[in-house]
């Protein structure tokens, strides 16, 4: 199980590598929303998203004649370009297996980063489980999974520590932490950070609606899942169900979840390129969406919101700033 | 004259207020410049761009009986919103003299951070300089210039100091750093800080084609003016020639300046946004399209260069995207 001493040592693993984004805000945020907005940009991280944390604490953490070997990991987003840069920078092969209809560019920049990407035929009804499982048993791989790994966890924990530091450095002690929630693994890294070095601050997980699978999950006490496990704009944090090794811990260390809508995700993105000048993901900015939307459901002075990724295309980019007005 | 205790005089005045901005990096860009490069986001600091260091910086010094009274800026863009907010955190009046044909939107943003904002009649002929020293001598503000100010230099050049230690963290000490000039400040600032912090290190300034009185300078030895004092896409940083304080200093310590096109103003936007997701402004991103697009004048394994400010229109953010091909 992931606990703080394995987030304490990830950090120290991380030091270095991966970078301390900063605390952002603007008085113009802070009015839409009724209350001091504190943004945590995981956009400026490593390839784009938070996910480098997890990856690199991941690999780090395997014995050497293991790591040797290579990662595997199943992906066409955001957590393979973290495990493939963090396999780069180690050295050692990484094998991300992606559908073979995955937009051409995930797979160029997944590429691009020095792993060996394996195609799987998806429409033809290919299992990438049994595609990858070859791979693993044949090459001696090690499989990264994206947030029910407790070494990931771990490095998404890190986040947490840096949002409890900056925060303090800002007088803030108590705030509501709103956190993009897909599997669960940056907002149970983030709430286990938070018990041991922020007691005052609880981990809120935000989701699109039709994928409010943790927020439901909360209020059932048990894992519920959506009726799509994939799908919409903010795709980027949609999985099934929360994982079964996150969803204890935000069972017990986090406040209740929130919802936003597509819409209100896109006008996010648009006031954090405005006001922040960073680039949010459809599904990176649904945290700052609630923070900023939903205020009503907030509690304190203060919000504290993570933007958990900035790998977004053109096309949907000007989407989300055709929402402002001028 | 600014000299390097002022800077670090300013750093301990702006410590807990200026943003200590990150030290961005993406394979890619690496790729396209084919050296490492090293980007400073000033783009993130308060109010969109390094500009409020030197207002904090100039506010702060201040004798608080001096103060109290107000200052006063002339401005449409930059250096008026990091005037007015300083201002603002001090408790005192900004009175920004602004020209009645300026965009709505900077103007109501400038008045947002709580400024005084006094139009003139620039289409009918008013000068600027007789409106605002009427207020001036009337109300007894303290006048804050945009870059030949050693105060303002000083509030700058703690970017510089940023830029060496966070440089240094990487094992980078030897580099030429690219700055966005216009009046000349951040330049010499910077220049200023690495002579003494990171003295393997030299400031370049990056000018847009047609507005290259900085690089003109340096090369005649003597102050030389633009043809035109304003205009182009990169207006936040055109000068109508570098400053009687800031030229020396750039004299003494500054290597070579650049000149990039409009075009590649507008690419290396659309690559910050594609590759570091932060948001720059045509003239902050002079500095970034010289070191991707004119690396054969640069020397060094290492390029480091400024994004100097964000503080763009939609319109305008949406061009320079159309430079990218998918």
């Amino acid at each position: 199980m992931s606990d703080i001493n394995m987030i304490r040592a990830a950090a120290q693993r991380l030091k270095g590598h991966a970078r301390r984004t900063p605390l952002l805000s603007s008085p113009f945020l802070d009015e839409i929303a009724g209350r001091r907005v504190l943004v945590k940009p995981e956009c400026l991280q490593h390839t784009g998203s938070f996910k480098y944390r997890g990856g690199r604490s991941a690999v780090s953490a395997l014995d050497p004649a293991v790591r040797e070997k290579g990662v595997l990991a199943f992906s066409s987003g955001n957590h393979a370009q973290g495990v493939a840069l963090a396999a780069r920078e180690f050295g050692v092969p990484a094998v991300i297996v992606m559908p073979n209809d995955a937009p051409a560019l995930k797979i160029a920049n997944t590429r691009a980063l020095g792993a060996e990407v394996v195609l799987y035929d998806r429409p033809g009804g290919e299992s990438r489980e049994e595609v990858g499982e070859a791979l693993r048993s044949k090459r001696g791989l090690t499989l990264i999974k994206p947030y029910d790994e407790p070494e990931v966890i771990a490095g998404q924990g890190t986040c947490g520590l840096e949002i409890a530091a900056q925060a303090a450095e800002l007088g803030v002690t108590e705030a509501d932490v709103l956190v993009c929630c897909g599997g669960g693994g940056l907002t149970s890294g983030i709430a286990l950070a938070l018990e041991a070095e922020a007691p005052g601050m609880r981990a809120r997980p935000v989701e699109p609606e039709g994928f409010d699978d943790t927020a439901r999950s909360l209020v059932s006490g048990r894992i519920e899942r959506n009726a799509q496990g994939s799908g919409g704009i903010c795709d980027a944090i949609v999985t099934p169900a929360p994982g079964q090794i996150t969803f204890p811990i935000m069972q017990r260390l986090c406040g209740p979840g929130l919802v936003v809508s597509e819409d209100e995700a896109l006008r996010a993105m648009a006031l954090a390129w405005q006001r922040l000048k960073v680039v949010a993901e459809p599904g990176g900015a649904v945290a700052l969406a609630a923070a900023l939307f939903h205020g009503s459901q907030i509690e304190g002075d203060t919000v504290i919101c993570t933007i958990s990724g900035g790998n977004v295309d053109k096309a949907m980019f000007t989407r989300a700033l055709d929402t402002l007005s001028d």
